[in-house]
């Protein structure tokens, strides 16, 4: 077995600043959605997709491709959008393979209704704390690391 | 109501580039555990805490705001671990109020067993990915942001 290359104390540091930062933000990022809107983060991001592609729908294997947040449990969470009347689902009239979902008027009323305070806490989580240059740093740092982890 | 400060394009990029990094990094990580250790994050990182303090334990109300990974669910993490005889757990012959938690000799074998793979997929999803300056910055900015959020 090769050697193991333990982190030293500045990646020790990184990695761990990166955890907490990573779960404390998307804590308080899925709590103030379910909180105000009764929203998961996902479902948040499958409104905001569904929104974005406008009234033709989009298909769910797209969409599943599509979100940053998890693509597991898709089906239950776009079932539990449907129950509430933000979302509906009906097959592809050109692919037969296709279940397209779309947007309904509620669900653009429920979006832009969550939407503020969502960036709100965003911005006080994350985005209000950094300085431009930490931005651009931050943004190239994980982009890096999204990149080499896409595909994986 | 105040007038909303959407986030502008640079503020979009850092909030994309932290959340798909956040999400892709720790399903990884959590990927790799489960399939090579049969352990899920936060319970390797409640073997990490309890190999730390040796023989006498801590207790499980410590333990819980040591946890960075997770703090919800501890009482049936541990309970995982019992059943694998990976930890014990024992009332505080001190303070009544308090159970005490320690690793057992298996817990520390398999600790020790998951440690390098655990590592080795830190390195490869992020730490070997940044250079020496994106390590520092990284440190630097999510630092700011975990401490904003604690107590919160």
């Amino acid at each position: 077995m090769a050697r193991v290359r333990w982190l030293d104390k500045q990646e020790m540091a990184a990695w761990l600043a990166f955890l907490e930062a990573s779960h404390r933000v998307l804590r308080s990022v899925e709590r103030q959605l379910r909180d105000d809107s009764g929203l998961s983060h996902q479902q948040y991001e499958i409104l905001v997709k569904l929104a974005d592609v406008g009234p033709e729908g989009m298909r769910m294997t797209e969409l599943a491709e599509s979100l940053i947040t998890s693509k597991s449990g898709l089906t239950y969470q776009i079932g539990q959008l449907e129950k509430r009347g933000l979302v509906t689902r009906d097959s592809c009239p050109t692919d037969v393979r296709g279940v397209t979902a779309r947007l309904t008027e509620d669900g653009r009323s429920t979006l832009v209704g969550a939407a503020p305070g969502h960036v709100e806490r965003v911005r006080e989580a994350m985005i209000d704390v950094l300085d431009r240059d930490q931005l651009t740093a931050l943004t190239d740092a994980l982009s890096n690391v999204s990149t080499r982890l896409r595909g994986h």
